[in-house]
Parts: structure tokens; sequence; C-alpha cells
């Protein structure tokens, strides 16, 4: 069988862009009611049975039949042996992604996760104290999509930021383990590991049974069932931002090899038949060649049917007027993953308002930040750039604020407290602030 | 009619202390099924009809008839002429307390906020870029607790991150407007402020109408109905957290003044019923004296009935083995505010891993921190500060990760990448890392 991909031809001059633009930016997370309903069924359940609850949902939605919950946990000299039993070359990529990862995440630390505090005129005390949470829990898909970077991108920054456990949940259909998948769990240093899934997971890490810990936060991407459990519990957990399909933007000013854009828009492509392949460029003679490049590699490509799907209904190659005009729709975009295919990426950086992460110069594929230049690979997705970040160490850490008023300076403070909380009515705050002046 | 506060007893050697702990503690934000359905309808109507159907929304539900959404708007001068018809003391005391917070969250912005990069040694630059949102929404509660400080402590911090467009939203019932609340808007400089409330206050900003902008994130509290609207619009824009009823625990060695403490605890319990007062102490003598000191003050309290049956339902005077006991039943108990009312606070401190806020001294009454003393006091409530953080610059900053690899770092990287990809099964990803290999 063959395959084409043809993406969308738009071009910024074209009276008819706006509404194509709009038709291919359109995607919508619609909830289902049916998954809602059986998700809050499954979520009472475990908080009302427990690890019984849980088992029997293993074995009904993953195929895993196990006499307790204990027999679900896998031991740490599993996860040692799973890293063992690896081909050294993987063993080495696994460590040295690993050590990227870790370092990168220690400098973010380091720049934005460091208690402050200081004293202004009066001597009164001001600041934050930054503290890692005390558990998290990681849920990491298992099947088709089970990806051992996530482990790594997931567990890592939590183990920067100081978490004490770091529990992870697996789901393992009909008992399957991913090698690869342990053997990350083992390097990025996860606590306890239960082969778990679903929206079960999901509730007996937000609720905790007698055997899974309850944890304060939950990340990490999931299914239908699980982004609804994970949605259901947040404000009595943390939990990370809801994955939309993957996105790639390519900003290119034609001086990139065609073969590595049509190449870097296909390592989006393939993830799903959702994801999104953008290339904006002002040269309409390179666009040519990049879709020619992509008619040439297509047909080599083991996961051709999806990137061809994928392309076809969700990707665009756009014509603009400039890398200027390309830049301010990028910023309408707000796109997961943006490189910046350019000789001069510093030039139009300043201009990138909103991306997840931004990829400069024609050698930084996006696939490189997806395993081991050392940036997270979980991002916002579906425009939530314009208003969220990266995973990172400040999602395993929490602040509290730290006052410590001098008795010269509640002299100052009490008469402006006093002042506004009558005027909110509230004579409590105030006779508090009162009570402390002399 | 004579009113009674009479906080729990409680003691941590009593057989009971784990059972009755637990249950003064109980709080459950139950979702009411008939809000969260009625508040579901109204969010569709909004989107699909906009100004129209906020229009008749704020016709029915706040007494307002408008001819338009345009009439519903704030002027810039109407701000301006509420803060110019304030009294002195109120026009000071605001500009004063706007003058601590900004500074506080310029402190907070340098400290953690700013964009950070660095080289490793294949020269790969790596780091994160920080912007400010574009637009922001902030819902003001109207009505009875419609109070100023709220609006300083999110328009602020939003300013100072950088937001373009600051969106004020305020309900005002029956058309009354609350001068100290529009005078604030003025002090903090909000953009714009429309008199509307209610989850169609939260759908317009999260949709966007003809005439209310799309922010990008809406913080601030709101009723039970504005809450479920601020769940359900979140992944399509951000959220602060959801809070529940306001708390405030007291550790004291017994070194400050008992009246001092009991109005501590006051002017939480006077917020409203489900509001929690919570004293640790050592000392069973000093725990006694305060008591003395509610059944003394109590009668002169305006808000007597409101604390009188806070303090009742859900108040408790614990005594402790010792100070070091006190911090461990605190970080259990992950307080909004936390007063450290000892001579040597900063020895406890350290022992203190989950509060909102840390007043620490005597002469810091919490009451300090609502309004002037600069941190924010939009906190974590209801035990989230096991999670989560106050609100700050940050939850109006958002970050892009950076990154450029060099030829020779694709050379090294581009072959870890290649490993994982391949097994990972996504055959793009470790082609696009091999074509820049030499």
């Amino acid at each position: 069988m063959e395959f084409v991909a043809a993406p969308a031809r738009l071009s910024t001059t074209d009276a008819r862009f706006e509404h194509d633009f709009a038709q291919r930016l359109h995607w919508s997370a619609d909830t289902d009611a049916a998954i809602e309903q059986r998700v809050a069924d499954i979520l009472a359940d475990v908080q009302k049975r427990g690890d019984a609850a849980v088992l029997e949902y293993t074995a009904r939605f993953d195929g895993l039949s196990a006499e307790s919950m204990g027999a679900l946990e896998l031991t740490q000299a599993e996860l040692k042996a799973a890293f063992d039993s690896l081909p050294v070359a993987e063993r080495e990529a696994l460590e040295s992604a690993a050590r990227r990862v870790r370092s990168y995440h220690e400098a973010q630390k380091k720049a934005n996760g460091e208690s402050w505090s200081y004293r202004d005129e009066d001597g009164t005390l001001l600041g934050q104290k930054v503290t890692p949470l005390d558990r998290v829990g990681i849920y990491v898909p298992g099947g088709k999509a089970a990806y051992p970077s996530s482990v790594l991108m997931n567990a890592i920054p939590a183990q920067v930021a100081g978490v004490g456990d770091i529990i992870m949940v697996v789901p393992t259909p009909q008992g399957a383990k991913n090698p690869l998948v342990l053997a990350a769990a083992y390097v990025a240093g996860v606590h306890r590991a239960f082969t778990i899934g679903g929206a079960q997971a999901v509730a007996a890490l937000a609720y905790g049974t007698a055997t899974i810990p309850k944890v304060d936060k939950i990340t990490g991407p999931g299914n239908a069932y699980v982004a609804s459990a994970k949605k259901r519990v947040f404000g009595m957990v943390g939990i990370d931002m809801i994955a939309g399909p993957s996105e790639i933007l390519v900003l290119a000013d034609g001086t990139t090899p065609p073969e590595w854009v049509a190449m870097d828009l296909f390592s989006q492509a393939e993830h799903d038949e959702l994801a999104q392949s953008i290339l904006l460029c002002p040269d309409a003679a390179y666009i040519d060649a990049v879709q020619r490049e992509i008619d040439r590699l297509l047909p080599e490509m083991p996961r051709k049917a999806i990137i061809a799907k994928s392309l076809s209904d969700r990707g665009a190659l756009i014509l603009t007027k400039d890398i200027e005009e390309a830049c301010a729709i990028s910023n309408r975009i707000a796109p997961e993953h943006l490189e910046v295919s350019s000789r001069d990426p510093h030039k139009w950086e300043p201009l990138l308002k909103h991306a997840g992460a931004i990829f400069l110069g024609a050698y930084t594929s996006e696939s490189l930040g997806d395993y081991c230049a050392g940036p997270n690979h979980v991002l916002p997705t579906s425009g939530t750039a314009r208003f969220s970040s990266p995973l990172g160490v400040y999602d395993f850490q929490k602040r509290s604020s730290l006052i410590e008023v001098s008795e010269a300076g509640a002299q100052i403070l009490g008469k402006t407290a006093a002042v506004l909380a009558y005027g909110e009515g509230l004579q409590g705050h105030a006779r508090a602030a009162e009570m402390r002046l002399k």
C-alpha cells in the first residue's frame, strides 16, 4: 500500500489564509461523558475498597491477576536486573542521557529554585523558603507507547528537587514488562514501582491504599482515562498539565538541508495521527524542496502510515512574507517544540514569546532534546505554552513565605494593616495588629 | 444573645488524640452535582452566545441590567475617582500596602524568576527563557466578602511579572460598587475592569467575547460556582489553586501575651464559620490563659457569632509534649498561615516543612501579612501547602527551554539519541539525529 504525506500548503498573503490556518489549528480535547462517569466510579471504588479494588481493575483492564498488591511491586533488584540485561549501547545511552538531564536540572534548581530572604529598612525579614515535596507519583504509560525517556524526564527533576519518595506506576498489560522502562527507573533513582495503570493507579496514588502510599503530586502522561482521573483528583493532590497531541513548528530561513527539516517534521508526525508538524518559511522554493524530501523519505519510514495521515490531516507548510511574520505566527500557535532552523537563530529568538522548548540552529534537532540534551521533554501542548512551562524541578518544589516583623516594624505596619482591616470589616485582623502597637 | 467560643481541648498523650485530631481536621470540598451542571450550562452558553449570555446572567444573578457589555466596563477615570474619594488614611494605607507588596514581589522575581543559560563543555547552550503571560484575568468577589487587599495581592504580582493586560472582573450586586475595591484596582495598575461575576465572568475570560478579551490565566477566589467554573476551564487557560476555608495554626512556646494569640485565632475565625484556628503549645497553663482571653475578648468582637461558631466547631487548643512534637503536627496539617509565636522562632523554623506562610516571632501577627508586610496573602489551604505555593510572580510567568547544539555536540548527542529512539521504536527521531552526524 502506498502512502502520501500531503501537508496543507498555505500562504499568508492568500485571502483564505486566516480561515485555513484556523481550521488546521483546531483541536479540541472533547471530554467524553462516558469516560468521565467510569473514571468517577473507579475513583470512588478505590477510595472505598483500596487494594482490593485496584487488584480487580488491574485483572479486568490489564489482564494481570495477582493475589495481593505486594505481588505487583517491582523490587529494586528487579529494576537493576532489567538494567543489567540490556545491551551495552542501551545501558550507556540511558546513563549518558540521565547524566545530562540531571546536570541540566541541577542548573535549573540553582538558577531559580533556592530559598531567598532579605531584611528591609525596618529590620523586617521577608523571603521564601523553597522545599521539596515529600512524595510524588509518576505515571508511566505501558503497552504501545512505553517510553523509558519519560521515566528519566519525570523522575530526575523530582530527584534533583530532593523528593524523598518517588513512586512509579506503569501498567504491564498481560504482565509484559518493558526492560528499558524498568532500567530507566533504576537509572533515575525511582524509590518504589508498581505494575498498575489507568484511573485505578491514579486513584491509588491520590488516596493511598494499604500498600500504595498516598502521594502529594502526580505527574506523567496517560490515555483519556488517566487524564480524566488526574483532572478529577486535582486539588486534593497536585498534577502536571494534561497533555494533548505532540507538535513541532519549524521556522526555517532556507539554509538547513531540506531533508533534515523533512525528517524533523516526521519525528513529530510519527508519534500519532493527531500529532501536528508545521513549517513556516518565507522561501517558496525551499518549501517545495522540503515537500520533495518528504515524498522521497516517506517510503523508508517504518511508521509511514501514521506519518502520512498526521501530515495530511494536520500538517502545514506555510509561506510567510518574511521571518518576522513567521515569528508572529509562531507566537499565535505557541508550539510545544519550536525549531529555529536558521543560520542566525539568535536574531529571531527574542521575537519568540510562547513555546515549550526552542531549538536553535540547524544542528539542534528536536529529537536531541527528546532524549539527551538535558532539558525536559515534558512540555506544554495545544497552545498552553501561553501560560505553562516545561516540567521542571519547580514542579517538585513548593514555597513557604517567611515574614519576621520586628517590634519597630510592627509599629509602622500595624497602623496600615488596621486601616485596611477596618475598611474590610474585619475587626479581629485590625485588633491583632493594634495590640502589637506600644 | 451570648456566644461561647469553645475550641476542642486535645492532648497528644491522650489515647483518643489521633481520633479527635482527625475529626477536627476533616473537611471535604464535596462537589455539588447540581452546581456542576449549572456551571457547565453557563459555560457552554457563554461560549456560544458571548456578550448576550453574560448580560442575561448578570441581570438574573446580580440584579444588574445593562444594554451592552460596554456599559459594564469601569473606566480608568472611574477607578481613579474612587481612589480620590477615599479618606486620606485609606488612600495612604492602600498606597503603602501596594508599595510594600510590589517591592517584595520584585525581590521574588529577581531571586527566582529571571532567564538563565549556560554552555556545556561541547559548546551546547542550555537554559530557560522566562517571560510574562500576555493577558490575565483577576476574579475579585463582590458583595459581602469584597476585599480590596485581594485586588492588590492578585494584580501586583501580575504587574511585576510584566503581564501586558490585567483584566479584573468584580460582581456588583444591584450595581453597588465598593469604592475601596475600585481604588485598589487603580493603585495596583489593573488595565481594564468589568462589573461581572460568577461562572459567567469566568467563562467570558476563558473563551473571550466580543467585549471581554480572552485571557491566558484566571486567578482569584470566588464562591462554589466560580470555583467549579475555574476547575472546568483549567487546561484551556491556567488557573491558580481552588481555595478552601482559611486556616491559622499558632505554635506557641508560652512567651507571647496570651491576648495576642487569642486575637490572632479570632482573626482567622472571623472570616467564616468553616475557618479553622488551632493552637499548639507544650504548656497547659498557657493554653488555659489563652482560653481565658478568648472568653474575655469575644463579647467585644462585632463578628462574635461567626468567631464562636468557627472556634467551637473547628478550632482546637492542643497540648503537645514539646515544641518538636508541635512542629511535627504542624507538618501533618500543612496550614495556610503558621505563626511561630516564640522567643526563638529561628530555632523551630527549619523543622517546619509545609505551610503557606510562616510568621516568625510574637510581633508578626498574621494580619500584618494579610495586608501590608509584602508577601502574598493568597496561600494554599486545606493541606495543599504540601504541594503548592503562595500566589507569586511565578504564577504570571512561564518558561521556554532553550537548546542550541553545536555541530560538535550533535556528533555526541546524536548517537545517544539514536540508540534510545530505536529502543522506543521511533525511527524518525533516530534518523533526524543521525542525519546531523558527519
